[in-house]
């Protein structure tokens, strides 16, 4: 089985974004402000837009699975207040959580949090349990940045965030760290934002002490770890330079990256580089990177072409890669598979 | 000839650090800033610092030159105002100009600019003027946040920064990119501000056409370019989504990577990713990493070694990366060593 851990719902029928729009309006006019029962997508809505799209994808490039969250760039914390995030994030999930029941042999939920500016994380735990208890949401993604680019929350590290943490280990689900839009003209939100924040919560954990506090902990940095396994020797030297243990055993029996990483060597790079056991399968499809490689004549986020090339992996280890660790880092979905037989 | 194009005065006399901390401690209590004539090195000490340090290790690793600015995480633009760091740019800009006067045949000098949080660039440019008429620098270091880590400047691309730009192209001068200190606690300053501010630049550049107004301009991204060549499949896929000509097109007429990135599998993905053309040969010794990789028995920055190492480049490659590509990057250094029979 592939399972792609990375897929966000970027395909939402045009409601959506329309509801979101009156939403975002009603802040500064409150008289217009939309109900959540005035969005109305049906079900017929929802399968089209994900057969048209990423299902149809998944079959062309033989992918099984996708864990599915709202899409992250409209996340957008930085909008309006805890209210506004709030209510937004409950529709976003409730979207996902139905096309996982259109589609449950291929689409497992993971959440959006209502995070907002300044605002205690605990906040968003109602939404997390309700997510997981209610919707069979399998991970979270958690966003070090709900600022839109300005980083005015504090490390990842620091005890702000345990309440989201204490539940993730009570839940036994991993979170993916992962900003949303960038509202800061400096940072591109895909290609300087996305990666940028990747690269900051990686040295953020190397600063730290995150995993002697929450032993079970896992996250999980996406688009193949920002700059990290490029940069493997630089990170290796300043964890050494912080008197911290050597990587292997300061963070990486509790971090793990994806493969969304959009060329060839790239992937070579990340296999070489980080041990198999922690890389997980992910094309953050249908998203980033629309379009077609002139070199190659294949999509850029068909990640599974680089995965099958790279000359390092055995077929154990891609067997790891798609299936064997995605299970081990994500034991709420392990289990909702083998009650289907999977 | 072997020349590293990023080299800081990180080793500078104590009297620097000290004289520094009271120019600071003077901008609440204006009664005790010190004049700069109170800062006060001989030669001896100047000599000393960098004989037992930088020199030491050039010898040992083969390098012959190095081009030479103060240290970049002491730049420190967010201090003070104008005043502060135009004062404490001269006293830098001497120091290596000094050392360079001291080894001409070991250190030519690039300087950082008295950069300030929301002032116009253009008041940059005496002493930028006075660097390069009178000191020989042959670069410049620029800093695209001078709020450190705050990035409350405009990108790279907008006009803002033009007045550097002209003056750089009058003179036929490189600006290497990079950031100095981080004041935000989200980011590492050596192992996220830096990474960050590279990817961040390169992206910059994407989104914008610098280079249709200043054909012949020329911008390092050092660290080895960021997490650009390992995410090279999604900036080409981003300038294709943008509608952007490609990236060779683009920006690598005028945009070069330098090889501070501090592991083989780095370096051979640098080097295949990128044209050998855009990469210029680099340590950033002494700097961030410092300390031996325990994996091969030899220091992290001694990237010459992964340069020797790495597969895919020819003798004339390397040729390129260490001697050919940065006389061409570089021509008033191409030209002061020519005057010098070199």
């Amino acid at each position: 089985m592939i399972i792609d851990i990375h897929g966000h719902y970027t395909t939402a029928p045009k409601a959506l974004e329309e509801w979101r729009n009156r939403q975002i309006a009603g802040i500064a006019h409150p008289a217009g402000m939309p109900k959540p029962s005035e969005l109305r997508i049906g079900d017929d809505e929802l399968r089209e837009s994900i057969e048209r799209n990423q299902l149809r994808l998944m079959r062309e490039r033989g992918l099984d699975l996708t864990i599915f969250s709202p899409r992250a760039s409209f996340m957008a914390h930085h909008i309006g207040d805890f209210q506004v995030s709030s209510t937004w994030a409950a529709i976003c999930n409730e979207l996902c959580h139905r096309v996982s029941r259109l589609f449950p042999d291929h689409f497992v939920p993971a959440a959006m949090l209502p995070q907002s500016p300044g605002v205690d994380p605990a906040t968003s735990i109602p939404e997390l349990v309700k997510c997981v208890e209610q919707y069979g949401n399998v991970a979270i993604n958690l966003n070090p940045d709900p600022s839109g680019g300005h980083w005015t929350s504090p490390p990842l590290t620091d005890r702000h965030w345990y309440p989201i943490y204490e539940k993730m280990v009570e839940y036994d689900i991993p979170a993916m760290i992962h900003v949303s839009t960038s509202c800061n003209a400096c940072f591109h939100t895909t290609g300087a934002h996305y990666i940028n924040a990747d690269t900051t919560a990686f040295m953020q954990l190397i600063q730290g002490d995150l995993f002697h506090d929450f032993p079970t902990l896992r996250l999980v940095i996406p688009h193949g770890g920002g700059a990290a396994p490029y940069h493997w020797g630089r990170y290796r030297g300043l964890a050494q330079v912080l008197k911290k243990p050597a990587l292997r055993e300061h963070l990486l029996k509790n971090v793990f990256f994806d493969t969304c990483v959009y060329h060839q060597p790239g992937i070579d790079l990340l296999t070489k580089v980080i041990p198999v056991d922690n890389i997980l399968f992910a094309s953050e499809m249908i998203g980033a990177v629309r379009g077609i490689d002139p070199e190659t004549g294949h999509n850029f986020d068909d990640t599974k072409r680089y995965i099958e090339a790279t000359q390092d992996l055995s077929p154990e280890d891609r067997h790891k890669i798609y299936e064997g660790n995605v299970r081990r880092v994500y034991p709420r979905l392990d289990a909702a598979l083998k009650a289907r037989g999977r």
